[in-house]
């Protein structure tokens, strides 16, 4: 019965018995394109007590990420920062700073990723032009680029670095050079490639830049990160209108991280960012910073060649025909015409408590998409995948044995 | 030395030596309008093991959130979900769904909130008009809101529930029959006012309400929840034009949870969730639901009574002067004449490792914000609060006595 100091109503929904059972998770071996596995050590950093996001605490979390966006994504511009949102959050956000309505952007497709960009920018109004790769697997040669540049005189080039839809990783050299002899911008999605493939933002004359952390840096998903150098920056102060989102808007950001020059370097109240997971991607970032970028990078393209070797091995072929253009830490495998393809994700998940992914749209039932990114990149995760890719495919083929 | 294996180049930026020291954070006791403290439940949870947003496992957690929202907001709205994104994310959500370019959207601004959703509105071409309150700390009447909405005939009516900015409660009774007799729709900001103060989102007839987690429910940063009734959806299903924005379509977001009826409650990959706090998120619906809304609600009346007789005790008034107008959760309390306020956060942070706020734009230097949410609704801690309080007080008094 109610107390008559209640001020609450009687409550006509119950509360939920699902709720009555306490939270339990089974925690799986992720070899997908992500998100991976998290450490314990970024796990524990999670798990850290909150504290107000204007605390200077906070600032120096918010200057120790930033830092460590600078190195891994080896780059000086000082609009490095994280976002409270997936990696598709940083898409957007890169898009709607950069391109303001009728504004003609060019998307390079070679998989799904270039498609939701497109998608992105036709909701919001901009001049879409995707040019779509001819044949999946394949990379876009920069003959292409340049000449699909000079037709359509772009405001932005969109560029997918490595897709995971697909498995491909886009060959990255001159195409800067090109974008900015015909007053283009230049914009990467290194969601996965960072820290996986090899990718030097301020080498290779790159003005926008984002990433996921629950990627190859093994952080928690729900937060990315972006960079931004001056070119850019400038082109954003110089919209003809306002930048038509306040969340996404990097002007707010930029101040919320006490990067703008306007303020000083002080940090001003933009949202709540999600403290938790700045914790971790903190974390996540130290542990590159101490294996150095250079290794995480080779780590992946050892563990790559391994699985590579193996998948070869047992008579299988890559969707990426071009050993250059697979995208190291995710390999798109195609799926045997004597094996079911869904049969094997199960005995790996089943047996071995494996996860991986399968295609996606047109590649759905065609491949497997085969992750090792982060934590699971070394000698021993992928020895037992190679191990238990073996055994399922060879449950399958005793069960249904070719004619 | 590089190996000569290497597919890295040499690195160019150094790791951050900020990066070298391992992360700590000393806890602070959060009496702020939020973050609040974050239950050791629920910080747990955060750190479970990730697993892919697309297992089964996480499928139960998702729907195990959605009953949760549907019991806190008390409504049997289908459209129930959580969001990867802070309050703000919510609030613009919310905005750019039910909007199209050129609506007319009538927002109430009693505080800061209102003043944010005008700028959404703005900035994403909307003919906002912002009807300001007169005399901060005042909330309006119906006849204010019923006369707004026959002069301006608007497709939505933005009302903040609980603004923590200047510590007021709007009324709500009547507000949605109001607007539907004018074929308004009304969305509602109960970020703050979610279990600390009543609100019945069916019993209201409130088209589309959203919170966040960092407050009454002391659930992580980052992550927010959103309930649209079937009034709402039916509107947005309608749009002459597309959702502007992919992240924050309704559309997509409700396929991803499995709620639209065209997916059959299938669940649909729209962007990776942040998996962690969607775990830190159950665990703090559970924990209302196993108290009861009402009593979780009570409780925070009870702890503002007891902080409300405190201050008055201590001679101190509130911007807010008509008792049922104050937000139980924030108190919004004039710093006297003879008190320097900024010593008095400082004495309660140095000596009670206490964290309350100040005022923000107009009110910047005129009031404290005192808050008292999720876990920090109780006897013990808001007794530690008003002793504390009244020592601080006592303290600058002492230094600077009243000429």
């Amino acid at each position: 019965m109610m107390s008559s100091a209640s001020v609450s109503p009687v409550e006509q929904i119950a509360p939920p018995v699902e709720l009555s059972k306490p939270l339990s998770i089974n925690e799986r071996q992720l070899m997908t394109p992500g998100p991976t596995n998290v450490s314990q050590r970024v796990l524990k950093a999670c798990g850290l007590p909150v504290v107000n996001h204007m605390d200077p605490q906070f600032f120096k979390v918010l200057r120790d990420v930033s830092a460590g966006i600078r190195y891994v994504f080896q780059t000086r511009n000082q609009y490095s920062l994280a976002i409270t949102g997936s990696g598709t959050c940083a898409m957007e956000t890169a898009i709607c700073n950069l391109l303001e309505r009728g504004d003609t952007f060019l998307v390079l497709s070679h998989g799904l990723w270039g498609e939701r960009v497109a998608l992105i920018g036709r909701k919001r109004g901009y001049n879409v032009v995707e040019l779509k790769i001819d044949k999946l697997g394949d990379v876009f040669s920069l003959k292409q680029i340049e000449e699909a540049i000079v037709e359509h005189k772009p405001k932005v080039l969109y560029v997918c670095h490595g897709d995971s839809s697909v498995g491909t990783l886009q060959p990255m050299d001159n195409i800067g050079r090109v974008c900015h002899q015909n007053g283009c911008l230049l914009l990467v999605d290194a969601v996965v490639s960072l820290c996986s493939a090899p990718l030097d933002t301020d080498r290779l004359d790159i003005d926008v830049v984002y990433c996921a952390a629950q990627k190859a840096l093994s952080g928690p998903p729900g937060v990315s990160m972006i960079s931004l150098n001056d070119n850019a920056v400038r082109h954003i102060k110089n919209r003809r209108t306002d930048v038509d989102s306040y969340y996404m808007d990097i002007n707010w950001l930029a101040k919320a991280w006490g990067l703008d020059d306007d303020n000083n370097h002080q940090f001003v109240y933009h949202y709540t960012p999600a403290v938790s997971l700045m914790y971790g991607l903190r974390e996540a970032l130290a542990m590159v910073a101490e294996e150095g970028l250079s290794h995480t990078v080779d780590r992946h393209m050892k563990s790559s060649l391994i699985v590579q070797k193996h998948i070869s091995s047992l008579g299988l072929k890559f969707l990426v025909e071009k050993p250059e253009h697979r995208l190291p830490p995710i390999l798109s495998v195609l799926i045997p015409n004597d094996v079911n393809g869904n049969e094997v994700i199960k005995h790996l998940l089943d047996f071995y408590n494996i996860t991986i992914a399968g295609g996606l749209g047109p590649t759905a039932g065609k491949i497997w998409r085969i992750g090792f990114l982060g934590v699971n990149a070394n000698d021993q995760s992928v020895g037992v995948l190679c191990r238990a890719l073996s055994d399922a495919i060879a449950d399958q083929r005793k069960k249904s044995p070719k004619l």
